[in-house]
């Protein structure tokens, strides 16, 4: 259902401290953590011994130590203690995950070590640019991860959803282009000349006082990167001020950054931050905007969770897919070309929980800005 | 376990109106609304394109609204928009269940929908009869529909499990009748001279100020009609008045109708309604009595609900039988044939959610009043 | 996963009284009352007729009346009454359980009636011992009952789990020695010259107020009896006042009583008793240690209930074994035989109910005190 060798959000980087946190990656349990000089590491969530989730012990120095019998691990998963015996099982290991910390999030790689690329992290890096301001929040949701992507992929359900706040009846009825490679899919929609919804007109008031008010062009080019990562280029500015041209300075621009990580078959973990580009300096606005997407979000949770419930109800259902479903669909095929390509890729039982990294992560690579 | 080609309680009358309203009958989830003109509507609750619930969408006009991208049906379940697209798919679809209402019921038949026949509802007449005054409720269960008959059946549990309202030891030791047709078993309890339990001595005294007290002639009829339907003529009289040669003017005399809907094979939704031939015009006896069996039914679900955890515990019981489960015996006996003689009957995944029904219902006749 | 031809707690004797009480052990659902005379009665908690939970009625005198229709059964399980009807089916009948009161506990034998001899009661005979005081409750646990057992042979876990009462490093340092018979393990620490933890200073102040504080020999003697009663001798004494020969008289001494009981493959009913050899009339230091045990066990339900949660997500996985799991090693060997020993022993589904046992259990022998 999933591609394992791949970089997920385990958590926001902002939360992640000395506590010993844990959490699901594509079926892995995990324990998040950061060592004494602040490097996030990630090891699997069960003591090679009995089982009993690592996350219930305590930190000392950069070691885990196991709760129940004190077992403990270093940060590459080696044992380095056991009760009542001075020689250690060579065996005795847990698995440890390859981590990059970037653009607010702590990213983790279930698949095969070998292959962790931290270049492959996805592009999320508006979060870290000083030009962009805004906050976001974690949606946990009781649905198959690519529910939410072709939640996002397709927008036109903002005009049934979101109908008091960014809906209107444009989204659904402007055409919109679909471009794709190998691991990106591209939808493009331009509404031209349209009234700007109360979410932008809140917007365009905040950032530009003279605006009249009067018609906008509006923009959402959503750019998906496998497996789970859309950032959502968004915004309006006054028609014909030459925003499609690529001059947004009479306008206000958002950027829409979601991750999703699929816990189980049927449960994700949604990352999502709001991102703009004006007003940068003010903490109120960027509650405003966090509260408010956090609404809209909030009106997709019941009807992912709901079509979920339906689709457990009914499991040889295949759907049926209408011209809105355009770059959904394309997700949806390169998704299941990734997954093919990894066979079953299923670990062993035992090796699920012991098997240890065979290297670490490299240092990050700096990544090319706006690269989506 | 249940026929499918059957009419089903699926909503009171007076609870549907212009909200979409999700009911489950025989394992099909369905959302109920009438039309602007009032007709009841019951289509699948779940949306052609990707199984969203219906019901969480909205109405325009006549035609059911999905919530999240719009597309809608009109009460035949034909599609009749798409969003950003002017071609409708041909297939678009969702199966429309034959709807009768009657006697305060919305009645659905999930079967096979050419053999919807309305003169095969239920006759529960006294409920919109003016002779007869009373009012009901519903009960969800967590249990098999078939055990509710077994409890109707045999009216024997009053005496262990009502004993503080209708039960008495004359109810376990008075001899009964059993007599079927196809799809009728009708059971018949006599006690003649016996003490009036608290129940019925509350309603002597309201209906005939001038009783003494004495000894009555107590009378519990159950007639069943296929699959799920017992209407209890109950009463008590004067001992010797002539009630069981059909004089009912000394005593009281009520009806209890109920009708059990399976949702699922472990739950059902129970509709019962107490009518009573005297007092009529009073809505306080109606509370009142409304009151009293919302009590007695209350015991029944405790016992109900405890009986399917254990056979969920014992799933190979066979359950044996005593004489005071002779009326039971026939219930059982024409369920499994009225099951065997439908066939799997089961229509596959994608049918059942978009199969229309090829056919509208035709008009209800009327019934013959007293037929059970 | 258990033997089923063995004594297990199902009550405390002081909880038993005229109530009918349900449990559940080795699968099996029993209900258990007190007869007129006093004596513990265990049947089926499952009527023959329709599976009705047996402890939803009442008692008649010695009998078990169901709730629902009356039938009654008296305490060797046979039906003694049926509603409407005057011969009584002659194979109707609920099992019943050999039963033994002693040493505060109700022990029921759910496996071959035949072989239910009271000399194998486990001897927990300190509850009983004037010599003795103290007291214990009931923890319901979500794990095997195995893990349990582990728990308890292997102290080593004081060391981490207990750190602010009963662990200390010592525990986790000392070496122990580990000797078995057939259906006996014993393990033996003895720690000499250590400082006592705060539980032990405890008790140290209140039965030898002239106690210097100096350092104690401290021992841990760990008796498992087969299947799952582990009654662990523990006390400090001040160093090298004789205690490892023998003489008790500078320290104190407790008894830690548990027997664990499966309730089904993940679920467990534990029992504890806390007794101790000084101020035997002081029922606030009862209450003291009965509290304070409370809190240590607490701490130990966390880490088994969390330890079945991750034997659930990784059901392949074979636990690995360190030094500490000694004890554990052999309780599990042990158990694994006297499980193959019975084959299969799974009573089919009827007779699961029904089975009456064959003879009653005789009258309890004397037990020889201090066999463990």
């Amino acid at each position: 259902m999933y591609p394992r060798n791949a970089w997920y959000a385990a958590s926001w980087a902002a939360d992640l401290g000395r506590e010993l946190t844990p959490v699901t990656v594509c079926d892995r349990k995990i324990v998040l953590y950061r060592q004494l000089d602040g490097t996030p590491t990630a090891l699997a969530d069960a003591c090679w011994h009995r089982l009993v989730p690592l996350s219930m012990g305590f930190l000392r120095g950069d070691d885990v130590v196991c709760g129940y019998h004190g077992i403990a691990y270093d940060p590459a998963g080696r044992c380095t203690f056991m009760p009542s015996q001075e020689t250690l099982n060579p065996s005795a290991s847990v698995a440890s995950f390859p981590v990059v910390e970037r653009d607010r999030v702590i990213w983790v790689w279930v698949g095969d070590p070998a292959l962790a690329d931290p270049g492959k992290v996805p592009d999320m890096h508006w979060a870290s640019d000083p030009a962009w301001a805004g906050a976001g929040e974690t949606i946990e949701l009781e649905c198959d991860y690519r529910l939410v992507l072709d939640n996002l992929m397709d927008l036109t359900h903002e005009t049934f959803v979101h109908g008091s706040s960014i809906g209107q009846d444009a989204v659904a009825e402007t055409p919109f282009t679909v471009s794709h490679t190998d691991d990106r899919v591209t939808v493009t929609r331009w509404m031209l000349g349209v009234q700007a919804p109360p979410a932008w007109k809140y917007e365009m008031e905040l950032a530009h006082p003279e605006w009249d008010g009067g018609p906008v062009d509006r923009w959402q080019i959503i750019h998906w990167q496998a497996p789970s990562t859309i950032c959502i280029d968004v915004g309006v500015a006054p028609a014909g001020t030459g925003a499609q041209q690529g001059d947004f300075s009479q306008g206000v621009r958002g950027w829409v950054l979601d991750t999703v990580t699929p816990k189980t078959a049927t449960t994700s973990s949604y990352f999502w931050m709001r991102m703009r580009n004006h007003t940068l300096e003010s903490e109120e606005i960027t509650r405003d905007l966090t509260a408010a997407v956090h609404r809209i979000f909030g009106e997709d949770t019941a009807m992912l969770n709901a079509q979920q419930e339906a689709i457990d109800a009914h499991p040889d259902y295949d759907f049926y897919n209408l011209n809105i479903d355009g770059g959904g669909m394309w997700v949806r095929r390169l998704l299941d070309r990734l997954v093919a390509a990894e066979g079953d890729g299923q670990p062993h039982a035992r090796a699920a929980v012991t098997a240890p990294s065979t290297q670490a992560a490299p240092a990050p690579d700096p990544m090319p800005a706006g690269s989506a």
